[in-house]
């Protein structure tokens, strides 16, 4: 996750001391910050007029805090966002003689005849390790492992109810890049995959690589290759908006931290030209020439190649010269404002396309951006336009990897979950405020598992043979299945109703 | 777990072929195989003499196969016994904005400041991981991790539908001792304790007594601790029965593996004198004579440590001579019939107390165990009196332990934990085949929860103080809950009706 929350706090206190750009905010929005509508034509010169009241100055200050303090409120409430629950029935304590001693030896005795049946006997067939070391947390900086598992929680909440997957979390007690490597390699029996998550670069690049190279089951980190997927969708839309074609496209990347040196990585993979990609990270453009990198290219080894193969314009300078006539510019840095400038977004192509993802504040304003003549605009924030966001990658992705018990998680599956993903949004009606699709869309991860599933078998990493048909229906049913729990076990007050 | 599985075939087969043993088991039980009454008063020199019919037979071969063959159809049909659910409600997508980012960094801000506070804002108070390297399963031996997931996955029903605890299944694929024990360290910061199952010796001794040491939560040997604290609660009772006191007993213990070590460890803590105590192994009575233990004291630590103080009459010898006037004798040995003979019953004291708790077959049948003059007999068996079960332990214990956040399970709290399990089957009346309650009294649970929750408060190892009230409430909504729950699920359809 690469979303600062502390920064949450610099953003109330900014709208508490009523900067410009609250009023920015209301000004666009009227008296709702949520539903923003951006300007997204070039230039239109033309801007909105309408200056907030006080009272509605209010109202937008207690939407903003809204999250944080139900968040303070629900969470010494609800003490915990899962728990374990049977899937078998237990109709009589007789049922334990099934389930548990003697019956349960029959289960035992078949896997360890065939080890293959782990995966029909037990849940190890729908069950995700959530794994970090609390090094990299939100924007929160290393907090440790259990100050990072409220993340870790709701990320086993966001994979249930989204992709119908039994996830646990699992923070360790360690930083060692090794022992995080050999802990997850002896805790995969139980699990189909493993989702490293909040690991710090560069340890996480080399601890990526080890396991997918080490392991049987799929391992992900999902600060790497979920945001690049998204950011990848986005890209392949965002384009069709403004008819280009990715071979042909200048792509710059502010930041080059985890999620955007894996997007280089796969927009390069799906077709892009590497020399004309720049990276720029903070001590400027990323190149054959940045000495830095190359004293420091065992630690960051994709770093240091990508630094070999792009920018082979050799361009040098800041974020200023490294978006200059870019096509597309993915930002990752540092929640904004301010981080882009507007006369930056104006030196861009025509028809620039611009990911601004840091959280909670994107690195400039979606409204500024469009002033500056950004055509297609993209953040974080579910409450502008195109948000890009992990969660619409993770569930899906490894519905499909589950489902058709991949060993490996390929670039190949990635990029194929990222081309359903622009698919489904592109069927809804492809525009400058409509690039990628919605979480609400429950189709979306089914199709994405099934493009998935069927990349992974194609690639012979599969362990298990489905249709196209069985797939889709397989994962949407899972995937219903969840919410449907959910919502009765809310209906029938085991999960309890908030505090007012 | 000290059950075999395999022996439950042998069950089947020597029934098959129409042995003595099938005809004893009818003409004392009459036509149900379940619900046998054995006859308990010393040397009634009266036998059962019903014999049974062919149906009655087959009825009873049918019957007692029921478990395995309703196990090898309903894994495969259900795939995994337990899974993850939302604790929290999902009312709209928004919500996400309250579990996940960006209101998720407050309960992760509010951890770090204050690390106590990931026992009350995530689900580390009521999780346990049930870890296991699959070197002892059942009574199958080595059958590894994967092929031992079943047991472990079973174990998690349990702990949740009577203790209402998260028990999640952790098995290792490593059988290094000094690497279970720092994957355990490693992987504690999600839980409140941690189950260790199913793993050979000499290595349970070692790493749990290191675990122990070096954990901040608690840790325990299921195989070890929860045998030894039942069979205390059935000693208990059993010398009420008979009028005799721990103090002044002999007692033998037959089989030295982690169950009976610990159970002698156990007995002299709750007041039996170790010089009364014998141990006989398959190569004899354990004692200060025994070179071949001596040699291995590193290993077997504890072992050679109660060769010193136990057996101060330097008996030598076998079995038989092991069980000469003992006033008790619990045989962990293997599956019977036939480990222990008739004649070694007949020489044991007056008011002789037998618990043969090998499974599936207990080492000499019950009603050979009564003819030959045993007082009270126990069984690991649901299907005859007093069974020695160790899911009256654990669910109890640990929802105690988890409720005051203590930081290890003594001693003296499994004494505690036996001596309520005692008390409640006296206060339902005690006799010869009435020792041990039975699981499906949820009070049973609850009581024990309190009462270890007690203990550790007065040891000063709990984090959190309650009273006794708040105790055996909070322990028994939670286990209602838990049973509660699972019904509803199955009533909703969540959980399938199974295959016919």
């Amino acid at each position: 996750m690469t979303i600062s929350g502390t920064a949450s706090e610099s953003f109330r206190n900014r709208n508490r001391v009523g900067t410009k750009s609250l009023s920015d905010i209301v000004r666009l929005s009227g008296p709702s910050l949520f539903g923003v509508q951006v300007a997204t034509k070039k230039r239109t010169g033309e801007k909105a007029v309408k200056t907030p009241t006080p009272d509605e100055v209010e109202e937008n200050l207690r939407r903003a805090n809204l999250p944080k303090e139900q968040s303070a409120k629900y969470h010494p409430y609800y003490q915990g966002k899962i728990e374990i629950v049977p899937r078998v029935p237990v109709r009589t304590f007789n049922d334990f003689a099934i389930w548990y001693t003697p019956g349960v030896a029959q289960p035992c005795l078949d896997i360890k005849a065939d080890p293959n049946k782990v995966w029909t006997l037990t849940n190890k067939w729908n069950q995700v390790a959530i794994v970090t070391d609390g090094t990299r947390v939100l924007g929160l900086g290393d907090i440790g492992p259990e100050a990072g598992l409220p993340v870790m929680e709701g990320k086993a909440l966001l994979f249930k109810y989204l992709g119908g997957v039994d996830a646990f979390p699992i923070p360790l007690a360690t930083k060692d890049p090794e022992k995080i490597i050999e802990t997850v390699k002896l805790i995969t029996p139980s699990f189909g995959g493993v989702n490293l998550e909040d690991i710090a670069q560069p340890k996480c690049f080399y601890i990526l690589q080890r396991l997918r190279k080490e392991c049987e089951i799929a391992v992900w980190h999902d600060d790497q290759q979920g945001t690049a997927t998204i950011n990848l969708a986005g890209v392949i839309n965002a384009l069709k908006v403004v008819g280009k074609r990715i071979p042909d496209v200048a792509i710059t990347l502010v930041g080059a931290g985890a999620s955007n040196i894996r997007t280089a990585k796969l927009l390069i993979a799906a077709g892009a030209k590497p020399e004309h990609i720049i990276l720029v990270d903070s001590k400027g453009i990323v190149g054959r020439h940045r000495e830095d990198i190359e004293a420091a290219a065992n630690a960051y080894a994709e770093k240091w190649e990508l630094a070999l193969v792009t920018n082979r314009g050799d361009r040098e300078g800041g974020i200023a010269e490294a978006m200059k006539d870019a096509d597309v510019v993915i930002s990752a840095a540092k929640p904004g404002p301010g981080v882009i400038r507007k006369e930056w977004v104006a030196s861009m192509a025509e028809g620039a396309i611009l990911f601004v993802i840091a959280n909670p504040v994107p690195e400039i304003w979606p409204w500024e951006a469009a002033e500056a003549g950004a055509r297609v605009i993209a953040t974080g924030r579910s409450d502008f336009p195109n948000q890009v966001n992990n969660s619409l990658g993770f569930p899906g992705i490894f519905r499909g990897t589950l489902d058709v018990r991949a060993r490996t998680i390929t670039d190949e599956m990635c990029i194929a979950a990222a081309e359903e993903l622009a698919k489904v949004a592109e069927e809804k009606g492809l525009d400058e405020t409509h690039i990628v699709p919605t979480m609400e869309e429950i189709d979306v991860f089914a199709r994405e598992a099934t493009a998935v599933g069927l990349k992974a078998m194609a690639q012979g990493i599969a362990r298990v043979t489905k249709t196209r048909d069985e797939l889709y229906r397989g994962a949407l049913e899972m995937i219903r299945r969840a919410r449907e729990e959910t919502k009765s076990l809310m209906q029938d007050g085991f999960i309890r109703p908030p505090p007012p």
